[in-house]
């Protein structure tokens, strides 16, 4: 089946705002053998808008809109689409209900402005918004479906998941997309490539992609097949192939991110984890912390932005700072060892850096980070220089100190840390 | 005038890959009075671009398109523009030895495949490519433009600008858009628009959008107009009123962001700032630091989580945690008014709360957020519930706290934070 999808809202075609909800909406409807042919952003304009649907009405059966489904005069898809159908649009108390409660469970009063997401064209299927006041729509008409669903990706996301890609499950053909992500960090796009690019040319069938993020190679493998277990064979052996090429520089081939597999690793492994940041400034603890249940590992973590405060906080001796300088491999391996001797945690992390724009030398230009990681009986430290600015160094900076407590996972397992938890 | 985009290529409809080219070719457009009106993105297939180009033709009077104009067999951009406007495609032979001369100078041999890429439609101009082997190509039919350049933003960028530009520049009318961005806190999209409504309502040549954003809302007013001074009286005027409407919910009217604005009030009264943060995790510090120059107001930050680093870190009375519970004003207050001690700061900013998804009680359910921030002379204390899952109740509490300082600023000027900066 092909579709088409249609982003609704005058800021997606200003110069700050691109569609990515599209992205999600792609993969999903790609999972389930569905080819997006079009995508297509359009304005805030009721005339404009009614266009943009026409067209992909008369070319494709299925239509995935997003926006203009807000409670103010310039929300327009509800009235558009209804009025293109030739269908009333109608107040439906029930919705209506679900709006008023959630601003009273908010203990504020429903804004006279928000009955209009309770109107809904004759014959349109109601898709539950648990997240947000606007419910999505599902029409059909002459064997076509539309479905509109809210803006932002938070309530997007799981309204899709929960009601749209079931009822599009039910008409979709055998065909499926067979897929998988494999994230690496500490080697770059064109060096991935060269490792796995006689690999995967053997195998014509398979798209594959490569990717930069940010601290970040990843490779997608793509195979449009009705054969399950052949694209599950296939797949399997490639990735195996890529993990001998890549060695130890995989860190997911599920889609997870690094933060989410240290945090697997140090629950799985009964540890805990502490910080003393620097030009990170609290990213790493905050990352760290983002995952739900982090307090089990997580127990705390200081921003030690001045040189009183590393002593104060971590133990740092002043002399040390003096002779070696905040940013120095000694300073990093200090604040490790200081802070998981304070919090009594099994891992001390310590990140130390210039994050820039200012504050480089000749010596230790903008970019050069020390992060060290200080374990029971041990610590590592490393030294890594980052291209880019301010944001890309400091995320840089929190990726590599995460890739080394799993590193450490992977190659002293569960033995060495079953061992220092006990010392907790 | 208006224009639209159409962006060739099959890898722009697949889950990782996002036109980003209509961003800067969005506001180079603007940039000369010219309106986008619609973003299409178009696979590698014939037809569908036909059709692509062919709707917008109907429909503006300038076509701006990205790649397609490669030299593989699924690069067709050019034959399919040719076709649709009736015009036969010619080899350029000087273009031919473009391309010869450009694989020449890397050592090579100009394959087969690249004489395609001198094939131009009758009667087009050609738009040299110094970056890449694609000439772009400007069009001209029935007084509509079409410019079709190559994908490659470091192949398109120069390009546009050298080429595009000055001749659209030659073309466009005195119009000019004229924009302003209000960022407001605190309050829902649909509360804004409840009381901005009866304002903008009296401007109806002015383009008014409402947008909901993580822990804020924006309000975007564009004018097209070519009467400059006409257009700053009337979105001053507006903005003055709104100013009124949501008193002191505006944080932003230039574009900056919370932490902006809060790193500039701190600079320029010379104060320092602390936080103690527990749900947020670090994230407070990390907003904080994450703008270049954060080390003259920032000094630093600890994230306890566990009860007994409250504490440690922030002299927490523990009868105070078994009373009142971690979750509670009493607490904030406390890590507000204990990191500030600690660390000699002007303010200090105390966090706890229940980012979920579990922790919740009856009494204190997921999303219950208490922030204090302290200063010379006193305390606030702010009790929020915020709905949403965990990453939105950590950034809304990050939000409210950044909000209580700027708030601090607004209302108690320079004077109590000169006199507070002397204590440092």
């Amino acid at each position: 089946m092909k579709a088409e999808i249609i982003a609704v809202g005058s800021e997606l075609l200003t110069p700050d705002r691109l569609d990515t909800n599209s992205l999600f909406l792609t993969e999903e409807l790609n999972s389930i053998g569905i080819e997006v042919v079009r995508k297509t952003v359009v304005g805030d304009n009721r005339e404009l808008l009614a266009e943009a649907f026409r067209g992909a009405l008369d070319r494709v059966p299925l239509i995935i809109a997003s926006g203009g489904l807000g409670p103010t005069e310039d929300d327009l898809t509800r009235e558009t689409v209804a009025e293109l159908l030739g269908r009333k649009l109608r107040r439906n108390d029930e919705i209506l209900r679900h709006i008023e409660g959630r601003f009273r469970s908010l203990g504020r009063e429903m804004p006279e402005v928000n009955v209009r997401q309770a109107m809904v064209p004759e014959g349109a299927e109601i898709l539950e918004n648990k997240r947000g006041t606007a419910p999505g729509l599902w029409l059909e008409d002459a064997g076509r479906v539309i479905a509109l669903l809210p803006g932002p990706p938070r309530e997007l996301k799981p309204l899709f998941h929960e009601q749209v890609l079931p009822r599009l499950e039910r008409r979709a053909s055998g065909v499926r997309l067979h897929h998988r992500e494999i994230r690496v960090t500490g080697l770059g796009e064109s060096h991935v490539e060269q490792r796995i690019l006689p690999i995967y040319k053997r195998y014509p069938e398979v798209n594959t992609t490569i990717l930069a993020a940010p601290g970040e190679t990843q490779i997608h493998l793509r195979l449009w097949t009705e054969d399950a277990p052949h694209a599950k064979k296939t797949l399997d052996e490639i990735v195996r192939s890529f993990e001998i090429a890549l060695t130890d520089r995989i860190f997911s081939e599920d889609g997870r991110s690094l933060e989410e597999v240290v945090a697997h690793e140090l629950t799985m492994n009964n540890a805990t984890i502490s910080a003393a940041e620097s030009c990170t400034g609290g990213l790493l603890a905050q990352r760290l912390t983002s995952i739900a249940g982090s307090s089990s590992y997580f127990l705390g973590g200081v921003v030690c932005y001045s040189n009183e405060l590393k002593t104060a906080w971590a133990d740092v001796p002043p002399e040390m700072i003096l002779a070696k300088g905040a940013v120095s491999p000694e300073v990093a391996v200090a604040l490790a060892e200081g802070i998981r001797r304070r919090v009594g945690s099994t891992f001390g992390v310590g990140i130390t850096g210039v994050a820039g724009p200012g504050g480089g030398s000749e010596e230790k230009p903008v970019g050069t980070v020390h992060v060290a990681v200080s374990y029971p009986g041990g610590v590592k430290e490393r030294g890594i220089r980052v291209p880019g600015d301010r944001e890309a160094i400091r995320w840089q900076a929190s990726q590599a100190a995460l890739d080394m407590v799993r590193v450490h996972f992977l190659y002293n397992g569960q033995n060495n840390t079953k061992s220092s938890s006990k010392r907790v």
